[in-house]
């Protein structure tokens, strides 16, 4: 009995972690947004017996009540050619691309699982460590020492969602961000904060709907005037005039995810370098 | 005059962040250690203007001594076409799969450009956000309320590599974890220590070098015998002994990546569930 609504089985298959599969399989499956999707994510298979325990599974599940779909990265040819057996439709996000790099480089590339070690990666390793320490370590703001070290500052009202995009570009950039929350007094001001003055290029503005920030802050402080609408569209549209007269670029944390703005961040700080 | 060292000048094209074009291209190009790789990123490419003008400089690349290469997800049918009317070779991630995938699926996809908004992206950024907090907050370790509440616990001699991992696991997947750094009681019992012993399912033991475990004290604390290459090693030995004797899985952070390590505990995780 075929029910037209059932979830779609949906396999990411990798020798690998599974993340580019899952990456790019997803960025597909967002497309459509109808379908409900039962993901699976199969990582490091790394024989070719491991590979034939998969196309077992996938087989099985070709028998269901909905058509399976996998996408796979695998980049080993033997492993890649066993999945590619399975009667499931199979997205090789490697083969087809693999055979057009390799001609447009003229060299042949290794079509070995991508494992990330090596000097190199010790290194970006020790970069993020030491990045995600310094959020950590000034994830309250406003230490002075710590807004001049940094690559970048956030300022915001409190809880607009300076941290999420804070780490997010520690970690996968090794991006030293400080944050700097704007409190009562700087809202009475139409100067910068004194600590951001000279720093006024490193900065981002965060904004988000006065709505959401309530939201936000009643999960903190119910009842409170920190929470209350008004307090909210007060300081949201004192930080947005400051950012403005200060001609500091802003991003909407309401209207944009994390990925997004920390995305438009390096955008910046690529142009200014 | 053309050098056959020279860079490849490698673009990642995107209507989106091209978090996804990034990471399918990187996995391709990872194949090929022995070239260097100059690369751009281009994303929010959200007009047929936005996208003449990436033409231009992709065209503007092809006269340079090296050919480039480009790699697109852009889903707008407009833009890609654009795009790939460029004299420069693109890969391009979504055209054709995306062919594909419809097929499969019997129904047609949006081909917009991802936004990562709605509600159910609200609720995701709640959870991340819910667990970086926690994750920052129980940085330090030993907390009891705080390994009560977690879904997993990172338990390692000290700087070992659990924040990076901490960090990614809460980021990317909204994991709550605590870490329970092992110190010199610890290692002088075979019991498990006690506000573990309860939780030993949730544990991860992680496990490294003693070169390396050795160099990273250092950089915190030269010449101590913290960071003496014998304490390390002695610390290394009786950690695992005590993983070995509770069955506690590890993992070796000299060995793994931090998006490894995630992996290997979000699969455990999965089982267990």
């Amino acid at each position: 009995m075929r029910d037209e609504r059932s979830a779609v089985p949906v396999f990411f298959l990798s020798d690998s972690t599974g993340i580019s599969a899952e990456t790019m399989g997803n960025a597909l499956l967002i497309q459509f947004p109808d379908l409900h999707f039962e993901r699976r994510l199969i990582p490091f298979i790394s024989t070719v017996e491991d590979a034939r325990r998969v196309v077992e599974i996938l087989d099985a599940a070709m028998d269901g009540p909905v058509t399976p779909l996998a996408f796979t990265t695998a980049a080993v040819d033997e492993i890649r050619n066993v999945l590619l057996n399975s009667r499931c439709p199979i997205i090789d996000f490697f083969g087809l691309h693999m055979d057009r790099v390799e001609s447009i480089l003229g060299v042949r590339g290794m079509h070995v699982a991508a494992r990330l070690h090596g000097v190199g990666d010790i290194i970006r390793y020790n970069n993020r460590m030491a990045a995600i320490e310094f959020a950590i370590e000034h994830d309250d703001g406003q230490s002075l020492r710590a807004l001049d070290k940094s690559d970048v500052i956030l300022v915001a009202p409190s809880r607009c969602g300076k941290t999420p995009t804070t780490m997010y570009l520690a970690l996968q950039h090794g991006v030293y961000v400080a944050n700097y929350p704007l409190v009562d007094e700087d809202f009475e001001s139409v100067d910068l904060p004194r600590p951001l003055r000279k720093l006024r290029e490193r900065c981002f503005g965060i904004l988000t709907t006065p709505e959401r920030l309530s939201q936000v802050r009643t999960e903190r402080r119910a009842n409170s005037r920190y929470a209350s609408l008004e307090q909210c569209r007060y300081e949201l549209r004192r930080a947005e005039a400051l950012f403005r007269m200060h001609r500091i670029p802003t991003i909407d944390s309401s209207a944009s995810s994390v990925e997004e703005m920390s995305t438009v961040v390096l955008q910046r700080l690529k142009v200014r370098n």
